[in-house]
């Protein structure tokens, strides 16, 4: 370990289609030095999540794209290495946005103080940070379960799915995941206390889905897209609510499918007939509002044993890359974090 | 004139893609008789709607399809010829829902007593009956335009489109309207007072489009779908609101669209990216709690000149089918009516 040297991914070539490793440089550059009223972080663990993919492309979507050279945007966990800043003393641990390196300078602006007596430093990425307020968030105020509600997710396994399942369940509502192989389909029924879990690589993935919501659906908490659209549409009760949260099927798809049908006036026949409510959202739109009783809420339900969670934890900013093409394939099994130094 | 009988049109066959006038057969029948408890109703006027061509498919939607040889189903305004109802009079003009023919009778649970100081009695069916409300109820409650918004509807010189362009406006929006042709754009902008319209004919109708709408959409009416959808998506802002109200331009479809592309995936990219909500509705999902709000608004902005309306009135049952085929290809201008008797 080079203690000079700031180790950082950046973002070499914008990818087409699929990220390649080659879309992304590793380089040294030295560790910056904070002025007064900075602090120098030492990133501990970076966060991996499908939005990063957005990122990449030139595209603008809800926030600006990562300019070629410049480093990967990521919330990490960071520990205060030293401190300019009366607020910030060096040793406290921190949420951070601050990338996929090993340092960075922060105002302190962007800090959120972790208490790892509360729980583990990693779940600020993951249960109790930005993935589980994004599923609480949506479910909550989009979804808006009823007890008896069948709620259905994909990616169950995974960072925002497994907690949309349980609270949807802590909220009364039958919770039913979809995942992709027999590990996570176990670890969604048995750990998470799903209602019930389907594989989406069955070949009669859609007939079990089917059977696994007799009484249609009511809430499809959308993060996936593609087929499992079309295997939940037809399922959906009227008035039922479909919070849009992620499309990962469609992540690295160009700008205009070619297909043999066009999949759009068929959405949009069930949008009317049904009086559907499809509602795209980033957890951003809710954080002043309603972050502090998230955070309040899910440490009890932690503390009760009633939200688990799973880590996927990769070591070595080297490995980054890689990992985050595998999450954008569901290689991942649980909530994907990168550990960037022993400790 | 026939006293005796009940001339009426029924669905002879359910139409592939586009109704053909084979399609409904006129047919008589004895005039019904009305037992205690019940009226006998004289149709004065009938309704055509874009609606029924749903009821025309076999296809279960929101409402049960009319089945091979019964009458086509719409709304109508009625004199009541004949009374064995305590409630009602001989001579009474009411709202009914009595179908496309002549004579019918009812228990008087459907309806609604019309007063012909307030209005013409053909706006019962228009501007102040179901198209008029669903217009209020959509925009309203799920477009929430707020002073300033932009506003867009298609349709915009049809029963519904050019209701929402004025209660868009007298809410303090700016309405901006998409038609066919040079006349009913004149009608849109000149009479109905909208603050920009363009014509969906037009070559360059998408450039027109952005161009009348310099801060993009806050609100988009959808009533037509199609190419005009692909027009107003993105043109759409962050946290626009997409009421359903139809889908015309796919009413004609098959099940599955065969195209070269498909646009559902660049649909939900929007969605998500812009944290849109597209939510389909009926109006009967406000009916109980906003109908009587809505008329007795609706009766002030007619008696202050603010809402206004055009009808394009077809003579005798026998041109139903054929006027029907014209509103599917917006032959129409305004709300299409049938005048079933002389009077």
């Amino acid at each position: 370990m080079d203690n000079t040297r700031n180790p950082r991914i950046v973002l070499a070539a914008r990818p087409d289609g699929r990220p390649k490793t080659s879309d992304f440089r590793l380089e040294y550059t030295p560790i910056p030095e904070p002025v007064d009223g900075q602090v120098l972080l030492e990133n501990l663990y970076l966060s991996l999540d499908p939005y990063m993919r957005w990122r990449m492309s030139a595209a603008k979507s809800y926030a600006e794209p990562v300019g070629i050279g410049e480093v990967m945007v990521g919330g990490t966990v960071a520990r205060i290495k030293y401190s300019r800043h009366a607020d910030w003393h060096e040793g406290d641990c921190v949420l951070a946005y601050a990338g996929w390196q090993r340092f960075a300078l922060s105002d302190g602006q962007d800090l959120r103080r972790l208490d790892p007596n509360i729980a583990p430093l990693t779940t600020a990425l993951g249960v109790l940070g930005m993935p589980g307020f994004t599923a609480y968030a949506g479910l909550l105020n989009i979804g808006k379960p009823k007890p008896g509600d069948t709620v259905v997710v994909a990616a169950a396994s995974g960072a925002v799915g497994s907690v949309v399942g349980q609270i949807a369940r802590l909220h009364g509502a039958r919770a039913v995941g979809i995942a992709g192989g027999v590990d996570k389909c176990a670890f969604v029924k048995d750990d998470l206390g799903f209602d019930a879990v389907i594989d989406h690589r069955a070949p009669d993935f859609a007939e079990q889905l089917a059977k696994a919501c007799p009484h249609g659906i009511d809430v499809y908490f959308e993060n996936v897209a593609g087929p499992v659209w079309d295997a939940v549409r037809p399922l959906l009760n009227n008035f039922a609510r479909v919070p849009v949260c992620g499309l990962i099927a469609h992540y690295n798809d160009g700008a205009l499918q070619e297909a043999a049908c066009d999949r759009l006036p068929a959405t949009m026949h069930d949008i009317l007939a049904k009086s559907l409510t499809v509602r795209g959202f980033i957890q951003t739109e809710f954080v002043d509002q309603q972050q502090d009783t998230f955070l309040q809420e899910a440490a009890q339900w932690i503390a009760e044993g009633k939200l688990k969670w799973r880590e996927d934890i990769v070591d070595g900013l080297a490995q980054a890359p890689e990992a985050f093409i595998g999450l954008l394939e569901g290689r991942n099994f649980g909530k994907l974090i990168v550990r960037l130094s022993p400790h």
